[in-house]
């Protein structure tokens, strides 16, 4: 027998449409003895591991079981350990809110060697794919994303923060709180800041809601806008192609 | 002849190495007629494009005009309106202090379709590379990506309100300001903070530099660490592998 080669490579998917992963994502499950995968991942990113590779959905048991993150950890460690190198296929990026740090302290704890992958974050490719651009010059700066569902299953406290600068913030799992975040906005005074929100961004139901604080919560609404979704706030949303024929048509109806 | 069907899609190239580029990606440039590419584009990506496709290098001239991004938005029409599909690839993702938007904003006037695929920033993708999370669970909740080269040439002004949260911060085209940067978190009593320079990320010449607020300029210097480099401060930084071997090397130096 060979020796097995123990190996944890955790690897950014994308945002969902599978033409959204890189090349070397791609190269790494071709490379994979087994690959865990998520809720959000696209499932015919599969076809690209070799077909002996041994496949496990571990997205449902992440929404059921509260020690969830402690059984992929220990799954991650016992496939790497007698099967060699194991893909962790994660929807996005696997460092941005995707708890890919953890995944990595633990299986270390075991001497298995690492490696990370990045994918396209939710938040820099929903926007873009929508031509919203996150900076422009003389409009924002800079951008921050945030997480709307903290380990508390709060909102992040740094959007209190946020909500007085000029950055584009975009929220991610935080379509649940979205009234609790309009009304941060307003108390800030600024019920007039553009807004979007993307569900299902970069699939075939996608769907795309704009407007300004202070009616997005019935746009959303009458649009049935759901989950998964993020949000993204600044001017620049401003800048969607759709944005001033939308001010347009809210204007003529608000007078 | 056939009626030509002018479009410009802008195209996140990813940080340097071209296996980071995304299947969507290759695709565009695959049907290009034209392609402009900037400096930080790897040129080995062009090997995607058919043969009898024309490709312009515009990054030496944006450094060297000040008109230069007048003369790539008219050049981005006229390819166009000539010759049909014309790719933009741009290092990283497009709408990241790439003036994408700024690209689209000219190019629509004409009635020109536009289209983008976002590309892996280099925020994300290279403390990605470096197995440095962004986010953590109990440890950052959010990270802010600011530019340290405004329209002006200064910090963006965000920057000031960024020192005093816990936000991941990663700066680009910031490292000609690391003193005043540094001077900034100092300012604010954060001169414990973890921070870390990545140069020429994502190739085989990365240099990776990491330290602490307070010695992390000494560091830059004793490393030869230059341009591009991104920097990336917060306590996930600690997380890297190797950080804390780095602070039993500092301790022993300075007790």
């Amino acid at each position: 027998m060979t020796k097995i080669q123990a190996k944890v490579t955790l690897v950014g998917a994308g945002p969902g449409d599978p033409d959204l992963i890189t090349l070397k994502g791609i190269k790494a499950i071709a490379s994979a003895d087994v690959i865990l995968y998520d809720a959000l991942v696209n499932e015919s990113l599969l076809e690209h591991a070799p077909a002996n590779a041994t496949k496990i959905y571990v997205g449902k048991r992440a929404e059921r079981l509260s020690t969830s993150q402690d059984y992929i950890n220990q799954l991650l460690v016992d496939y790497a350990l007698t099967h060699g190198h194991v893909v962790r296929l994660k929807g996005g990026d696997p460092f941005v809110f995707g708890r890919g740090g953890e995944e990595l302290d633990y299986v270390r704890q075991y001497g298995i060697e690492t490696a990370v992958v990045p994918g396209i974050s939710s938040s820099v490719g929903l926007s873009g794919l929508q031509q919203i651009p996150l900076t422009y010059r003389g409009i924002a700066e800079s951008f921050w994303v945030i997480t709307g569902s903290t380990t508390e299953g709060h909102i992040s406290a740094d959007l209190y923060t946020a909500v007085n600068t000029d950055a584009t913030v975009v929220v991610l799992m935080g379509f649940s709180k979205l009234k609790e975040i309009v009304k941060l906005y307003q108390q800030a005074g600024r019920g007039d800041l553009p807004i979007a929100l993307i569900q299902n961004g970069s699939l075939a139901n996608e769907k795309l809601v704009m407007g300004r604080i202070d009616n997005i919560v019935t746009a959303a609404e009458e649009s049935l806008v759901g989950v998964p979704a993020i949000i993204i706030i600044g001017e620049v949303v401003a800048k969607h192609q759709e944005f001033n024929k939308l001010r347009q048509e809210l204007v003529s109806i608000s007078h």
